[in-house]
């Protein structure tokens, strides 16, 4: 009477990839026994820096063929600079699954935390989503380098389709009708002169086709201040690439801890799967000694389930992520001495309840 | 028997600018009057958005000419998007004058502030300084646009140099020499991988001259979040004219208010009279209420008053500034009911005292 399957391509990564991914698939498979009705599939894929070592490619040439017919990507972080350096790692694993994947928007929550200690004095109640463009602007490949020695220049490209950009836009916009109903957009065209006049412009023209959705503009200096000073009054943000990065690690800042923000990285095309990572790296300073806090990857696993549509699940999920913070099960960087295994296993236990 | 004698052309632009620029002014006057040897003479320059209405342009033709001949540049605000596209603004004066008078860095400094209310928790004793690279980078004229309608594309370059680079990263190392001895470069290698490894290569060459000065390299996402969750662990950091934006504003943000930060651009060649601006705009939304926090333009002049080498003069006027913070002489927005006046008076008598 398995009413819903998915088939889901597990990639750990690095470092504590490889403790909250596991830690988290428990979850996962708690969350199928509560349903009933659905089960889950996980392929592992050892996929990483030390992968890299021994091939020296971060995946087999038949990879992106291999996942693509999974129905969705499950990682965990990539990235061991001490190893190999950072620019090869991730544009050999993680940007290019977004790519090739049509991964084109990244949605990423930040929200005040029940149980968590959030570093602002007055987080009030903040509640918003970053909606970010996954698969241009000031990451490109576009670029290069001319002369030598003394006189060395780098150029680097920064590419903004209309295709693109409007897009990530529609995105956010059609997620405010679900929400609060406002989206801020994040630019800055006062000194970047070509391409965020030109984002603003395609906001303006989006905005038009959705008149009951509040707007705002913030230069992402301002922005970025604003996260701090005030992060209670977004709801959406669109931001390009580069912006929605730095975002959304200011988001994990003031909920608390990096430790615990989720990320989606979409495809809506319905081509290809779509990507499920958090938004903390692999953290090579506290490998092995089981205290990484699994929290992003498990809030990650909710995006998931949201995603296949399982809506109710997700937000029980969610209920219980904060219901088990609160009540203290809580690992060292968010000021608690649970480890890893710990905090999952509750979340799990609490599930069953 | 004046010793030291500086002209200084005042620009008080828009907003706020025209508010809280007089009231420096008489900071400054009081300072002269204080050391006895040291004159100022002040020649101020309507060029404004409002400017701009009336002559299409923000400064007149002759306007850098005119401006070479002055000791240093104070500056207040520039920008009001209602009447005068920021790109048009911004692109015609304050950044005009930035690339011509090759104020090639930009430096600014956030501390923890007594009297004032930082956001943060637990905000120790951050003491830090951002070295702003603040000539080329991701602010540069270079680039365009391609087809149009659904098919348009913006493309951006961003311009790096070695020489560019390795002067601002040059300067960091021997600031840092004289405060606690450590520089944070902040990169963004792993997604931005023409103009970012570049980068990350000549910090490791300039690093080499400076065995005494420890040395950490963060990614502009984590260094952010860094800002609001341990600012204390920074001394000095170099980054990008993008990076270096938007940190400064997580840097105000943190102090408690982006209305105390200063700035300093810097000419460090000598051809070209050096520029001191404050970190904030010009605010449109409190003009003319007598409101506006005056002490980043103050803290920017003591800023200028270093630049002089008048050192042990800036010194107390920033003590002097903090003294007024704690005993409650503050603007509205850092918690207070005092008026822009009320400040600088209040810091014109405490220096006089
Ligand atoms: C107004 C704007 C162009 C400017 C900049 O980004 O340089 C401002 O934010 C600043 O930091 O001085
Ligand atoms: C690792 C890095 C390339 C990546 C990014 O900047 O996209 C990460 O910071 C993220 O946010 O997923």
């Amino acid at each position: 009477m398995v009413l819903k399957y998915f088939e889901i391509a597990v990639i750990p990564g690095d470092g504590i990839g490889k403790e909250v991914v596991p830690a988290s698939l428990n979850v996962l498979n708690t969350i199928a026994e509560l349903h009933g009705g659905l089960k889950f599939t996980f392929t592992e894929f050892p996929w990483s820096c030390e992968y890299y070592l021994e091939h020296e490619v971060m995946m087999p040439e038949t990879g992106l063929e291999t996942l693509k017919n999974f129905n969705a990507i499950f990682l965990g972080a990539v990235g061991n600079p001490d190893i190999v350096p950072d620019h090869i790692s991730l544009w050999g694993l993680l940007i290019k699954i977004r790519r090739a994947f049509e991964q084109t928007i990244n949605i990423r929550p930040a929200k005040y935390f029940k149980g968590l200690r959030s570093p602002l004095v007055n987080p009030k109640d903040f509640d918003l989503i970053v909606v970010r463009e996954n698969s241009e602007g000031e990451y490109s490949e576009v670029g290069g380098r001319i002369h030598s020695g003394k006189d060395e220049t780098a150029i680097q490209n920064a590419v903004f389709t209309r295709k693109g950009t409007e897009r990530a836009m529609r995105y956010a916009f059609d997620l405010a009708k679900q929400r609060k109903k406002h989206v801020t957009s994040a630019t800055k065209s006062n000194g970047i002169v070509h391409s965020m006049p030109f984002w603003d412009e395609v906001f303006r023209d989006v905005q038009k086709d959705y008149s009951d959705i509040g707007t705002a503009s913030y230069h992402i200096d301002a922005l970025a201040a604003a996260f701090v000073t005030k992060p209670e009054i977004f709801d959406v943000i669109v931001a390009s690439n580069l912006f929605g990065d730095i975002l959304t690690d200011i988001g994990g800042a003031i909920m608390g801890s990096i430790g615990i923000a989720p990320a989606a990285n979409l495809n809506v095309n319905g081509k290809y799967p779509s990507m499920f990572e958090p938004v903390h790296g692999s953290a090579p300073d506290i490998v092995g000694k089981n205290i990484a806090n699994p929290i992003g990857q498990i809030w990650t696993a909710k995006m998931m389930l949201d995603h296949f549509g399982e809506v109710e699940l997700g937000k029980r999920l969610l209920e219980v992520i904060e219901e088990v913070t609160e009540d203290q099960f809580k690992t060292p960087d968010i000021g608690g001495t649970s480890t890893t295994n710990a905090v999952a296993d509750e979340i799990c236990a609490r599930l069953l309840k």
